[in-house]
């Protein structure tokens, strides 16, 4: 398919055929991930393939048993991963300074860029892929059982298929609503109305907000979805894994 | 040119063309961004188009005055945006609760998966493109230029233009050494020295392990490029930057 194709037909997959992915194919896409720019050419990520059943079962409920964790042939996490470079550091009489959260967002950006390819690569390939955001959320569990060294932490997460299913494209706010010319310009409550006046106004959010018995798809977004007690409550989770995993030394976050 | 050979020929470009970009390719390859996946469908993520030739200067030497920066005639800065969706909460009688680190890193997720789209794009179009990873070491000073209000944060950057040079493809570690089966297998010594082995004895670096007067090349990381002292020091101002940015309002970082 024709890059651009790929792109711009991008929908997140959820229910896959019942067919493995050849390794040729995984592998194909793996490497396709490792062209991504990277800083310093560190590559401090790693990406884990896990097709396991058992193991895709015990993932589930972290998951929020979506039913596409247990149904999709793989989910690859990908890791923001110092490990491996700090052995190599100290096997060399290198002394490793990586121990902090700079790093980690060294990696972390990393490892994203690696999983946006690896995504496309997939696509272009006639896989599905849908992005699992809950990978941050209990980053700890997935340490555990991912079985994530000192110096690893799961920053993106995806299911990987063929696709049973033909969604419609997603609906994206207009591109020129995200972008800024030569510096920011902040928005009027004027452009914010024009901005969300399409989305608040089709039929399909207009049933989510039924569904979801609020008064503004916004709320859906702080009273359901996104709540401020969750967020609360999982920053504390991921800022625990930052430390526990060994990025944020000298820093102490309380 | 078809997606598979775009993202296996990556590389990146850090002299260009003195020729501009035209505004429709600008925007095909923007509109190109917001088709990557994002949390939620939120779109928590803004892109900063810069080519002022004053802007640019100023942003310079906040990247180490690289000479790319000058010479490039787009600059995009990719940011971890709440402050759009903050207001639209607001103004629909919704209490946003992303105030936090589990938000920041929502955000930042977003706009890295976006950054990677537009770089593929932009190579799929003939653009070459460049990460400047400086653009987490001086946020602080990023925000003030570009004029971004609470609840943005740059998390990348790159230049962009037509390529003046045609440089080599960038070694890379094997696949099979970042990738990991089911669980992460951690690295024995022996790998370590394996994975190691052709980066460390190519002349290139060995090269550059001579021009940076070091006994090793993790040496040259760990020495010169990635100080331990450089690494807190960043690590200190991007976490004053998420805090005075309104990402860290209850967990305080000491």
């Amino acid at each position: 398919m024709n890059i651009l194709d790929t792109i711009f037909s991008h929908r997140s997959i959820r229910k896959y055929k019942n067919q493995k992915i050849e390794n040729q194919l995984l592998n194909h896409i793996i490497h396709a991930g490792t062209c991504a720019s990277t800083t310093g050419n560190m590559q401090v990520y790693s990406i884990i393939v896990t097709s396991d059943e058992t193991i895709k079962e015990s993932l589930s409920p972290i998951h929020f048993n979506q039913p596409m964790i247990k149904e999709a042939p793989v989910i690859m996490t990908f890791c923001a991963d110092f490990n491996r470079f700090n052995k190599w550091c100290l096997q060399r009489n290198a002394t490793p300074g990586f121990d902090n959260f700079l790093s980690f967002m060294t990696a972390a950006i990393d490892a994203l860029l690696v999983a946006q390819n690896v995504s496309i690569a997939a696509e272009a390939n006639g896989l599905g892929i849908c992005y699992i955001g809950t990978v941050i959320y209990n980053a700890d569990k997935i340490i555990e059982i991912l079985k994530l060294p000192k110096g690893v932490v799961p920053v993106a997460a995806i299911t990987l298929g063929y696709p049973d299913e033909n969604p419609d494209l997603t609906d994206r706010l207009f591109f020129q609503d995200i972008m800024h010319q030569e510096v920011y310009k902040d928005y009027t409550s004027e452009d914010i109305d024009k901005i969300y006046y399409e989305k608040e106004h089709s039929d399909f959010y207009q049933n989510f907000i039924k569904e979801n018995s609020k008064e503004t798809l916004a709320q859906v977004f702080t009273d359901v979805r996104y709540k401020k007690s969750d967020n609360e409550h999982f920053s504390k989770v991921l800022l625990k894994v930052l430390k526990q995993q060994g990025f944020l030394t000298n820093e102490s976050v309380c």
